[in-house]
């Protein structure tokens, strides 16, 4: 048997159950390393054995080689069957359905949640989940400046989201990490707004708000920018700048040991000051890492503290109903007490 | 209020219980045909309410004006109280997680399974649901036909499953039904192999397992071809027509009244007179509807029977380890008691 990693044991350690029972695709990847869609990973104090069926298990036992995760081959009768000696069983609450409950219930197990001891663990990245990450936002960088040059009057919004995907498909991503966004005249002031067959004008604003997937770990990304100018624009780039002066302040201000509440207020007090506040109608932030939306929180009521190794978005936005939404968003990490965006991009107003 | 649906009386009736409480995305979907990302559908005997926060409410209001279903503003706190008055809650055991159940438990609650409810009512589609259907099949069919012609050498496998979601994309899906199988060469007979980064070599098999969505619903495809002939696939083109005898007497004996164990057996008694049913290692068929994976099951033992309205792939392949893989799929559906195809084009064997 290899030796449990550090990691691991800091994570079974936290949660004081007899073993962890997980089938959630992303808390296995997360325990694993190794992406499956199926599959159960069974963590205790001395060892990490990870259930995969025919599918996956010889690709499993190559790429898990020497990590401290012993693959048993089986389904979800055999995983079972391993638990059979716990008692207690850690499952995420949040990700088991009330069906599989039954069934280790059933089986003879007390369950007891083990959210929070995922949490405190997936909210700080490791240097490695950082370099993933840090791949899914270049590979979004340059399909936006691929994309660019391509956009043409006439081109619905979904069609531009078709050929934003596919730059970074090429890019090397392994997908989306969300419904891609692109919303064209006042559809920007919809947060979030349902890409559709809306057509490109001369001097429509476009907001985009996008991200993919490398090695399972998101990038999230937005800009809003002019496709030509029409002259009208006026209260648009005045409004534009205030959005990025906001995003550029987090930026700046940020500090590990702030809260996420005080992280949001650098945004929304400069917003107050040029009474767009009342139109920053979302927060700031959301932790990114496997998951799109995770921990830690930067809003008004979040009291999570700010540390380093935590990746968040920074997107301040102002909705002006039915007229126009900005809104700026770099993922960023905090880094030495401070935080550092991964976007390398230039976010003065674009216009095309 | 507006008169409760005979499509949703009917599912409540099947359950038994004061009322259904839904968050499942796609079942929520189900009984309004409104697609949100949050909210909670409360059904009883007389009247059903969707509880849609600010991002949907107005969205939900004017498309689900005069369906039977009533809009309500609101969150999760909103929908929990709405629910006060009933003692049964059917919920979906198999979607709800542990996390909610609990919650519904501590405001006194009972909960009993709605599954088969659902299952029974979504395993036969509506004339509605097929003709999404149909559309997310000629999306797909149209999106390969648009890919061939752009296939070329040293091509990645990542780079042609982009390609073909871009051209999906483009024609109208709003996405894929699952992640694109993109296999050059020897690794076609991993059959759920992992789109790489191998290049497009002349002489290659080429499998693509793909599908796209339309308004929720799926389709699901597969298609096996040669890039180029290098003349040393005398065996491959011998057991492609063997693959495709197997497709196509599926689509010609199914019948409305069979079983799913003896839809399978069509296409494995067929290969097992050529020895060939050893290397078909997976079931002929599933369902196909807002899931990519539903009922029925066409597989050894299944014991569901098939009736009309029902959709599903009919999808033998021959896999022979390290060496070929072969797997052609439609997407198809019972129809006045017979097996009808959704797809168009010819399944003979393609040499670009």
């Amino acid at each position: 048997m290899v030796m449990l990693a550090e990691r691991l044991r800091k994570i079974y350690d936290e949660t004081g159950v007899d073993a962890l029972y997980i089938e959630s695709d992303y808390l296995r990847r997360y325990l694993t390393g190794f992406y499956s869609t199926d599959g159960t990973v069974i963590l205790d104090g001395k060892s990490c054995r990870f259930v995969a069926d025919l599918r996956y298990f010889e690709a499993a036992e190559r790429a898990l080689k020497g990590s401290g995760v012993d693959v048993v081959q089986g389904g979800p009768r055999e995983a079972l069957a391993l638990a059979d000696g716990y008692k207690t069983l850690g499952v995420p609450f949040g990700e088991l359905t009330l069906a599989a409950a039954k069934r280790l219930e059933a089986a003879g197990h007390l369950l007891a949640d083990c959210t929070p001891a995922f949490r405190k663990a997936m909210i700080v990245k490791s240097p490695e989940e950082i370099g993933y990450i840090q791949r899914a936002c270049d590979i979004a960088e340059a399909a936006l400046a691929a994309l660019l040059p391509e956009l043409k009057e006439g081109m619905e919004e979904r069609e531009v989201a078709a050929l934003l995907e596919y730059e970074m498909r090429k890019l090397g991503a392994s997908g989306t990490s969300f419904d891609t966004i692109v919303a064209f005249g006042a559809n920007g002031s919809v947060p979030h707004h349902e890409t559709g067959a809306d057509k490109l004008k001369f001097g429509d604003p476009v907001l985009i708000d996008f991200g993919c997937k490398y090695e399972g770990y998101c990038s999230d990304c937005t800009r809003t920018f002019l496709f030509g100018d029409d002259r009208k624009h006026e209260k648009f780039k005045e409004i534009y700048a205030h959005v990025l002066n906001a995003h550029m302040l987090v930026l700046e201000n940020l500090r590990a040991g702030m809260t996420g509440s005080e992280g949001d207020a650098i945004a929304r007090e400069y917003l107050r000051k040029y009474d767009l506040a009342k139109y920053f109608t979302h927060s700031l932030g959301h932790g990114i890492g496997l998951l799109i939306h995770e921990h830690p929180t930067l809003a008004p009521r979040s009291e999570e503290t700010l540390s380093d190794g935590m990746v968040f978005s920074d997107e301040p936005g102002v909705y002006l109903a039915g007229e126009l939404g900005i809104r700026i968003e770099d993922s960023v990490r905090m880094e030495n007490g401070r935080a550092v965006s991964f976007m390398k991009g230039n976010k003065n107003l674009i216009v095309l």
